[in-house]
């Protein structure tokens, strides 16, 4: 029997160095290759210069973790990065597939990271702070269609929605015609916010309604909170309430 | 103008300690008094045995809050302290709800945690790696016909699925409950998963179909995964894929 050889897969949080947690810090101080897209890997070059670093350029993702086992093969402890979460639109999954490519007795090792919906849900003050849906808007990996329905869907269901890539240079009316779905359901007075750059330099926030949203300029580094319809905007912020005080 | 007052409100993680962010603990080395339910209390005592800790019974949330402005008010820094993420099912939204009873300069920072969803997912390998949604089958705070009908369009929409208190005593068949009304939708082979006492002792974790799923013994510390139409189990794990490999 082969030896089981481990990758850990970890989230890095949402930028801010405080935003990672322990067991993140940890994988990274354990691995001797440290491997992911090249904008996380400057984040952590102050802190993990001493390790090798290795990428492939962005949309290579399928590269990337092959990169993985065979550094692994050569005998190194690899940590894949990804901002934010590990499994949520990170590389979590697409390592589980690669690794069926490879023989032997692979333990991949996910490690949670704090995802922009929670991040950015916490600098608005708390939009999901009841059952809610995440969606992309990215149409590169998932047919527009299924994108519209689950729109259609999370609107129907009453939940509080984040949106993740909202927009792009080619997508860049992409976030307007998703409100204009939503508002097939919901009131043009639907509370609503968004956070761009989180835990970035240039981190900014704005609370509105959905009316007003469509309209906004947002990017593939902006993440978008629509509320539910017993959310509201208390001293600014955008509040989901659980029901505790009905 | 009066002096502005800061509370945080702190997402502790998944339970065991490196699931905590550096954030969080900053935020609770810098408190005088920490709040939260006597529970996660305990879990703070060997590291925090020197701070001043307050709390009330289950299910007196509103109670706690009202302990934190009034803290607050005596001149402490206070820290509220959640399970998991300070905003996903978590005390975020009622301290904002509470603020409006109290005049004054509030600053309330919600200092995000690793929640049940991520962490769990990580355990059970990626199944929350595309569009999801998370719901609560708790009908303490919540009608149930809202329950069902947000079940119905997450099923709908064709979304990966994480579920929160799937089960209580007063509540044993809820689980089984949700899981009929899915597969009104979902095919009776659809992988599914669950973890029990995430980051405590006892952790376990199974992986099976929505059919078996319906007729497990799970309880209020369990979190539960139903895949979307693209999920497989690979090596034991659920994994959703983002798309990668079409």
């Amino acid at each position: 029997m082969s030896d089981i050889r481990t990758i850990s897969i970890v989230g890095m949080g949402p930028g801010w160095e405080e935003g990672m947690t322990f067991e993140a810090e940890r994988a990274l101080n354990d691995s001797d290759v440290i491997i992911g897209y090249t904008v996380y890997l400057d984040l952590l070059k102050d802190k993990y210069g001493d390790k090798e670093m290795l990428s492939t350029p962005m949309k290579q993702e399928v590269d990337r973790c092959r990169m993985c086992f065979d550094e692994a093969l050569k005998g190194k402890k690899v940590a894949m990065v990804c901002s934010g979460d590990a499994g949520i639109y990170g590389m979590a999954s697409i390592m589980y597939e690669i690794s069926e490519e490879y023989d032997g007795n692979w333990n991949l090792v996910v490690i949670p990271g704090i995802t922009a919906a929670t991040s950015g849900a916490a600098i608005l003050g708390a939009p999901l702070n009841h059952d809610f849906v995440v969606i992309s808007l990215s149409d590169l990996l998932t047919p527009l269609e299924t994108i519209e329905k689950r729109l259609r869907a999370a609107a129907e269901g009453d939940f509080a929605i984040a949106i993740y890539n909202p927009s792009s240079k080619k997508r860049h009316d992409y976030l307007q015609k998703a409100c204009g779905i939503l508002m097939e359901v919901i009131e043009e007075e639907r509370p609503c916010g968004y956070v761009k750059n989180i835990g970035r330099e240039g981190m900014s926030y704005k609370v509105c309604n959905i009316k007003e949203l469509a309209n906004e300029e947002v990017d593939m580094f902006t993440t978008v909170f629509i509320g539910n319809s017993q959310t509201r905007i208390i001293d600014g912020k955008l509040v989901t309430p659980r029901g505790y005080r009905k």
